[in-house]
């Protein structure tokens, strides 16, 4: 096999030195099967490079960023153009004005629009109006969704104060009874209901939001006059043109956005209804780059892709294509695969799997084969795919499928005890 | 006078309906005079071009990221090269290693990086890396310091939970008894000091920082087994090529860094002493594109610009020579200045004007004359700038001037009044 690691494991080494673990967040690569790489020379298209020089069709899109291919010309281009002309400049540029119309005219529920740099940014002013909207502090959340990684919300209690976490009560996503307990719980503290759009959690099964639970929490806000928060931050636009909830027919108060809206360049927005206008406009957020023009450039570029082409019915096919394609694969192998979520934001996991050993194993052997698969975080197709792209992923899994029926019993991966340990709960 | 506004008012109404008050954050111009632009066409050196084509020789320098000039082109070129070789991809690319290498070989308290993309990132990951090390909630802050825009830290209460403010506790800056109370109230459950490098508070002088104050943070943090938190974000590579408080003797145990670092390419940074690498590398804090190739590419070629020139010197120059400049003219006029800060730095308010009257006065006649002042935010030296662009604003400023002496008595601007009702204290 030709695949080998050598600059990869030098540059770890220099990480260690400089950077506390020698990587940190999502694209830390410690909870990853083993010879993952953690660094990478290029990206174009749908094709990563290590530094090493291996190939890899990527299935993970920058965690979401990546919706028409790595360095798309025309987008980069925008961006670029901006940049010459002025991007961070001591205030805004006519090109943020165009954005936020562009957004608004996209987004059925949204009459205004608010740009930020992290994902996090646009949660945490999601909350913020929440609760200057209604003078109220207890916000309402799925246990085990993802909001973002700030105090408030991120995954590890680690460097959290017991205040960063109070007004806050859970609710189990699709369960109306557990959520109306929860509004329960708040009484009349109740400032917003938050959501992912879909059941996007990691390491579990996805969930598709039943309709019926969707419309319980727009009920359960408007009369008790809190604020429905849909957290499109992950989901946005890989799964319709407008919220991904436009697809339930319900419409949120406010809406997180961020990674494919500007197909990987740094911007992130914040949507919200008239409703909680005033209370938008008199919280104080604000960032150093939130302003910046280059990447609004790109936005509006990619807001128009989005508009104008078929990239949502190509991602959906291909998806479909992966999910059947690896199916049949599993079966002739005598496995099964748990793919869950919709096909163009697909989790796939191996099915009887508790350990994540088999995961593990497969994902590692596709890796080793130019295929970039993650064992318990969902994926993304790229709209730059091609049917021959999942054709030959496909193809990959089905040999990772053979050398894993081969293996025999598997050890559960020392590193997943780390985590669970790391995760305290 | 040549200079018009109507494409900009024409695009502050467009802005009304689709974004919250038109705009927010510090690029807001609600609190700055009438007539001060809202959005920005061009900028290039150290020159800014508004919507309708007026110039300005612009001090604010985006409020900060601006060092090296607007549209550098070898920084610039840096940062294109790397997005077309790859940016937001999978994982980070080998420039995050050299850029935490070249950021712990300039800062002499610092053994390790992380990068994020707000200013607000690296603070609040200070706030919980002093948490997670010490086991303690408590943070003691001087008074009206800036330290981000998060819940726990932003200037406006609006939005903000009680939760989000507890455990703090606030001391007066320069001032070594206050600092003393308030470490004697955080008793045995202290996590860490914060402080900014200088007292860089809007609205009221500047203050260098006394080095007995700074050296008695450092001991209390020794004696208590806190962390010395300095938030370098704004001043950082402005006053020193190393920690600013490597002017005082002072080395902190972490320091975070964001505007200048890349020259306005979107990149923050967390630099941290071996003490607290372990609490680093356990807390979970990320953003979409904390890994992003291209601002990384564009920080290390800003950083070795400043090691290797003497742009901080020339700055240094360049600021003398505008304050004395500015104080000749005023006394020319009758009337004197509060030039408080660095000179590279500099706070410039008009001295006798409570209401700020005059100081809004004068610093709208400069910018209708092309010289970009802030009324009461520290000010930015752009190394770009030469002496002739220093003259320029020093002749502007005389015209100024005497415009306010012709003009009697002014009435208080009544957007502070408003301001004052915002900040609610």
């Amino acid at each position: 096999m030709s695949w080998t690691n050598s600059k990869n494991t030098d540059l770890v080494e220099r990480a260690q030195a400089v950077i506390p673990m020698g990587m940190y967040g999502h694209q830390s690569v410690l909870l990853l099967p083993d010879d993952y790489p953690q660094f990478f020379r290029r990206a174009k298209g749908v094709h990563l490079w290590d530094v090493d020089g291996n190939r890899y069709l990527d299935f993970l899109c920058g965690y979401g960023p990546n919706l028409f291919g790595y360095g798309d010309p025309e987008i980069d281009d925008a961006y670029i153009a901006q940049l010459r002309e002025g991007d961070t400049m001591t205030g805004p540029g006519e090109v943020m004005v165009e954005l936020a119309e562009a957004m608004v005219g996209l987004i059925a529920h949204a009459d205004w629009a608010m740009f930020c740099k992290n994902g996090t940014d646009a949660t945490t002013m999601a909350l913020m109006i929440a609760r200057n909207h209604t003078g109220r502090n207890t916000v309402v959340l799925a246990r085990g969704a993802y909001h973002g990684a700030a105090p408030w919300c991120t995954p590890l209690k680690k460097g959290v104060a017991p205040g960063d976490r109070a007004n806050q009560v859970f609710y189990d996503y699709n369960d109306v009874e557990s959520l109306e307990a929860a509004v329960r719980e708040a009484g009349d503290d109740l400032a917003a209901i938050f959501a992912s759009p879909i059941k996007h959690d990691t390491f579990v099964d996805q969930e598709l939001p039943d309709p019926a639970y969707a419309r319980r929490a727009r009920e359960l806000c408007d009369e008790r006059g809190a604020l429905l928060i849909v957290d499109d931050v992950r989901a946005g636009f890989r799964l319709a043109r407008d919220s991904s909830w436009s697809l339930v027919g319900v419409k949120p108060d406010l809406s997180s956005w961020g990674k494919a809206i500007a197909n990987g360049h740094p911007i992130s927005a914040l949507l919200g209804a008239d409703i909680c206008r005033m209370a938008a406009a008199t919280i104080y957020a604000t960032g150093s780059y939130w302003f910046s023009a280059a990447p609004m450039a790109a936005a509006l570029k990619t807001l128009a892709r989005i508009r104008d082409t078929d990239y949502l019915e190509r991602t959906q096919a291909l998806g479909r294509r992966l999910r059947e394609g690896l199916d049949e694969s599993a079966a002739r192998h005598g496995l099964a695969l748990r793919q869950t979520g919709p096909a163009e934001l697909p989790l796939i996991m191996v099915d009887d799997d508790p350990t994540l050993a088999k995961g593990y194993f497969w994902t590692q052997a596709l890796m080793k084969r130019g295929v970039y698969f993650h064992p318990w975080h969902n994926m993304f197709i790229c709209a730059a795919m091609t049917e021959a792209d999942i054709d030959f992923a496909v193809e990959a899994a089905d040999e990772a499928f053979k050398l894993l029926k081969a293996a025999g019993p598997l050890e559960a991966p020392a590193k997943l005890g780390f985590m669970n340990q790391m995760l305290d709960h």
